[in-house]
């Protein structure tokens, strides 16, 4: 949470005021600046990378991406419409997915296990996506959801449990605002968004259930961009989660309340999905980013060359880490309820790997210099007095020329996993060369990007 | 309609008070007093006849009765219970049957075809029976409708747009108040009715949309009988039909409107399934009964012994009319669309009886007497200065004794559908015998219950 | 079974040296000159009257008629080709229907009871039609038959053992020789019918599967027109089947035993599907027809109209009796099991009239005349001194003018069901006119198609 | 091929009687000497790795492994009983899986270019398993194949076509003699195996149907352990195959052709699944193995730890070709047309492997040593001069101490992909010292399994 900068001005007296009231009061208001006030629960910066899991409907066709529906029916694009005329009878409905959607293998123990393996410190699994079927058993979402219909089973409650028992990671739970085809919604966008049937009736209702039932540390709100916050009554959300809801001690939210919002209120910012800017922002923010390529949903049909490796994602960590943000890493679970093995796999290097260089990460800050002024593919993070360079190539030569830090007599250098300080030697006038230790690829402490660890730097 | 009888009293004053409120401001108030003044439109008395129609998801199991899910999982009866469990797998639950009704033979006007040639003068179908699935696209109940799900059609606006089209009858619709299983309804029975959350998302609006939508001339209301009507918002709703509403003048309602309210309140009296008193009614009511004995719904495995035959059909026909009522008869269509032979079977047998004998049936009145005060199985009904007798039994004599009609000289008795008049004669003291033509079978008018038209009787 | 007429020729010489090598061998030879001579069991003339059923994968589409598959695949005919196109994926084949033949309401019992109370003396089912599939476990057309797939039961001896245990009907089976796609049915096919892989890998033994098992007592051949029977070895078959197979002493067989051999070789003469002459044939015959105009599987969507109804159906009857023929009337059960109730109520109907008037027709023979000289819709058959005459038509005037009996002063005649004899009166030079008795409807002994039974007349 | 050793003794002079009239006829007898006398075509030695492929309706429930019906049917094993009982109605049956069978995303084309890029030089599919389906259109087998159900495609012929126009490998088959519950397989059995009707009506004419048809390369029989080869007429089918059939040139068969015949008859042996016996064979031979350690058909919920990694595997076949087998890498695809992503990249991996390394394995021959005489984990091979020693595991110290290559003078060792030579020193007496390049990871040729190829040794 980076703090804003007081100076006597009219912006500043009124939050003043505001920051006084809900001192008095005990209690944010529902306005952006009392909301924005609120400082950021440490857990969330301290946790630094967390697994997303969209799951629904979407993942029975399993076919292009998870706005199949939209693509679909909304678009009428052709690739989607010869799938279903190929493979589907002409009167089919997405409606007709739903009772396909089974879950048969769905053991949220092992998901927990395969989770906290990854390295993740938090999880945020799609309650209701844009397609509007909830994954727990909404009163105001009857026999579209999946305890009326499909599995049969309280998705989302199943897994909070076996997170909390079996995991020390948060649980968070995603929330889509709009739904593309819910008449009462389309109603109100008729309207101009002069009426709220919709909010009133089914989206506000589900939200508070899913913070009273599962008590989520993170509500990760989406779907925002149609229509202002005033429709979607964000603020009065707000204001309730932060002063009267179970968690309004701990909750963490994001920054998707409206059109215009982004980037702007909330808790922390996601700007955009993959939004990954490179230096360092000013308010804390999160990288939200799926391991297909293409999709968030689980696509039976991607290649292997639509996954991203590990060089990518160790890449991906190191930018996102170093800038300040944290990492939301997706997996799309399949329909009968499996993390495939391609996204164990990428799980568990991912975990392997924050093992070994975890100590980088993990509530790090981010440093003076994000990444290095001289070798491209460095990135900086650090914590008390020690800075951390993630090294994403080796070099061929195996002499790295660094600019960033400042080397004093004492500074030593490690390499994480690495039991020898590595000789380094200064470099008039730019920098310093340290030197990569020749060790065979059996004694490396891991296979992609290895961590250098500064102390006693100036 | 019957008329209060005026008299000096706090009853009546206040009576009168609503009646000239009523009069003056031409709107009914949303209380019994005024909306029970309400005269019955004339069009439903004179019909008498009318068909009812059990549509809807549990067309497909099409086992048991329309009560199925109820009785599986409500009640947990074991014929239900094991009737699943041999043929579905353990996880099957009753939404999963939607997808199933197909209705892929359902032809609106094949229907209206049929209706028309049974005689009736009225049709009353289910938009949305216990279950709460509705047969039209209803934005208050989306994705458990038959547009969003099932057979994606607007089942009720097809018809409605057949029925106007190709037929004379009237177009009604059946709509539940209560639903087993509705979440929010579930939850306001659990506030002891304090709450009214289904009431105000759910019921009332669509109880608008088909009223705006489908302009029905009746509305049958049902699942009264677990709340007060004060729960329902039954009068509101009332007040809105009869002063506001597309069909405020020639919509008819039924008794159904809550708990206490039948065979009291409301527009014409049903009191109960099968309502059949037998003695004149001193309000207008209906006998709502269904040909096949043990479910309004089609079910797939009933035998032949399990519907009623003309013979039955007939009789409670000649009963109903004859005591003040309309006979509504049911069938149910099968899940692909279908109105099953065996019922076109008993429709048509029914038109062409009424073809023949529908002069004492439509637009009678109850007469002196409701059936015969000698012979058992002779009912009577009258039109301006004609008496009907409809004689269920044709006498193995020939004979028939006769003690209701008092007959002069020129009293003339026809047989419906023969050209020559009876001979008759006087009976002393108790009546007159008339003697049924010895005609062949070939040369009958009908094979069932045959109308003697009785003229210039005292 | 009508004799040869023996003479002095040729074609007379080599019957007489077949009937001896037949009567010294006890053995018939594969020839239709020694299985021809074998005189029909006289059980199946007496019997007069069966039931027909046909039940196969084609009563899923339930649509068309049972030679769906190749109106849709062989000819393509638009109205099938539609009707897929609009119901199921591209990819759909007939194959993909067995699995949703289900006969989940299959009752044997209850269907012995129905075909019992139908009055008729025989079933038919067709063990296996065109499309190859096997209503039994046939070792011989694994995984398309009913034990291994769709019901998972053997129908076939399920029937059996109820017929068999609750009834006095007679068990027989039809069963298709050809095989509209058998794979290797084409190939021969495509050889010229040179080879016989699919009748020696398939046909024969199957053929030897269902007498050895079921022990049917009438083998209804069928699709025999596209080879000779010298293809179909049918000769031997039968050979086998009169000398060898368990019942040889009782099975009546038919005459479709290869092109060109209707209506010339094998037990009875079928000639062509409802084979009705209108004059007295010969060679003993059946007259094979179905309820449904249209079609002999059961179809989900055919209105009332197409299904015949009593009038008609007497009159077929009589028309075939009257001439030495057997009726058999043809059902369709569903694809779940039942007899549809219209066609319950046909057969019962039936029944009831065979109950008054089954002596007419039962074990009765033809008479000279077949129907009347004079007036039309009389059909006549004898017994004994009796000759009866069945009246498909009251007439009007309550007379009948009959040309074909010749009475005497001792002739009697009755009505069967009516204990007083009818007057009649010699009419000159034509024949006798009889009154009708004038009786209501109520004591009619039934109410389509009287019988009036002479005796003594000349 | 081994040649077997002449010495003057009875069976010596009945193979040279047997290789005599081979020759003079060139045709070989059905009988074992005379098959076993054919020299193996040499492309198949020369191949080294091939991948297997095991597809049918198993693909479907994809649950246990491809026994799921044996298992489940035949020993009514809990797991799969439970499995059934908990997501299927009770008269599930595993037929009614074959419409499930989709393959809608199945592309040979894309299957071909991930087979090719795995550096296998053939491949071998399941034309039939032990289930009796046969993925293409079988006269044999109507109605169970995957042109008349579930896909409705010929499945082996589009993989058939894209192999050979795609890539240059060889394609085999698998087929399986004996099915669980072929009716006419279990009356064969029932007799003892003295009746063939079996091998007559179903299995003889699909080997013919199949090699006629797809032209394999390889016949990978199995299912043969049941019965003598007597019983599946298998030295008649080996005597066309070699002498008649369009692959009788080039055709390659392994040893399982009847009870008592593995490693002991046929083309090359595979004795048992996974055979890997670690010590040199006298015979040509294939060790069959499946990256998913427990099934040889997909597995939905089969867990990442259940496939074998890229160590495990290059260890597999080093250990195999050293000793002079051939390794058949076995993936399952999915029900609906895919090579899962896990298992692709796998195929990836092992292509990378080889583009480094495969000179030591393509075309190579098995060396004097098998693996190092003293320092574990290295198994060699040779091809002309050279010998390559395979590194699985990289020494700790860099060091690489060897005891089998006897060095000289103009030793050279080279690691494959490296252009340096290595240094290397005698080490008295036991063998020489190698020094690993101490090369930064960016560096490696590869990342599992390093190869170094010696040269001048003596």
């Amino acid at each position: 949470m980076i703090r804003p900068k007081l100076s006597v001005s009219s912006v500043t007296f009124h939050l003043l005021l505001v920051t006084y009231v809900t001192f008095v009061t005990s209690q944010y208001l529902p306005t952006w600046d009392s909301l924005d006030s609120r400082p950021l629960p440490t857990w969330y910066d301290e946790a630094k990378f967390g697994i997303f899991m969209h799951w629904g409907v979407f993942s029975v066709p399993s076919y292009g991406s998870e706005w199949f529906w939209w693509n679909w029916k909304g678009l009428h694009r052709p690739l989607y419409v010869m799938f279903m005329a190929n493979n589907y009878p002409p009167s089919f409905k997405y409606q007709d997915f739903a009772p396909m959607f089974r879950a048969e293998f769905y053991d949220p123990d092992e998901w927990a296990e395969i989770l906290e393996a990854s390295g993740a410190r938090y999880l945020v699994l799609t309650s209701k996506h844009h397609e509007g079927w909830t994954n727990w058993g909404s009163k105001y979402s009857w026999n579209w959801n999946s305890v009326d219909a499909g599995p049969h089973r309280d998705l989302v409650g199943a897994l909070a449990n076996s997170i909390r028992e079996k995991t020390s990671l948060k649980f968070g739970l995603y929330y889509s605002l709009f739904e593309w085809f819910h008449p009462l919604y389309l109603e109100d966008k008729k309207n101009g968004y002069k009426t709220q049937t919709y909010v009133k009736d089914v989206m506000t209702p589900q939200m508070y259930e899913i913070v009273n039932t599962y008590k989520p540390e993170i509500v990760w709100s989406d779907g925002d961009w149609e229509a202002p916050d005033t429709y979607w009554n964000s603020t009065e959300f707000l204001a309730w989660l932060y002063n009267d809801s179970p968690v309004k001690d701990t909750v963490v939210t994001n920054d998707r309340w409206g059109d215009g919002d982004r980037c702007k209120h909330g808790g922390y910012y996601t700007c955009n999905d993959r939004y990954n800017p490179g230096v360092l922002q000013k308010h804390k923010w999160e990288n939200c980013m799926t391991i297909d390529k293409h999709s968030w949903g689980y696509r039976r049909n991607s290649p292997l060359s639509d996954y991203l490796d590990m060089d990518n994602l160790t890449q991906i960590l190191a930018e996102t880490v170093s800038c300040g943000g944290n990492l939301l890493m997706n997996i799309g679970p399949t329909s009968d309820g499996r993390i495939a093995p391609i996204f164990e796999e990428r799980l568990r290097q991912m975990g392997s790997w924050l093992k070994v260089n975890g100590e980088a990460i993990y509530s790090s800050k981010p440093w003076t210099h994000q990444n290095d002024t001289i070798t491209p593919g460095i990135w900086y993070t650090s914590k008390a007095d020690a800075v951390y360079g993630i090294v994403l190539d080796w070099p061929n030569s195996n002499k790295l020329l660094l600019g960033a830090p400042k080397t004093t007599e004492q500074t030593t250098i490690m390499m994480l996993g690495y039991p020898t300080p590595l000789t380094w030697s200064a470099e008039q006038p730019t920098g310093l060369i340290v030197s990569m230790p020749t060790i065979p690829i059996s004694q490396l402490p891991c296979q992609w990007a290895w961590v250098l660890k500064f102390t006693n730097i100036s």
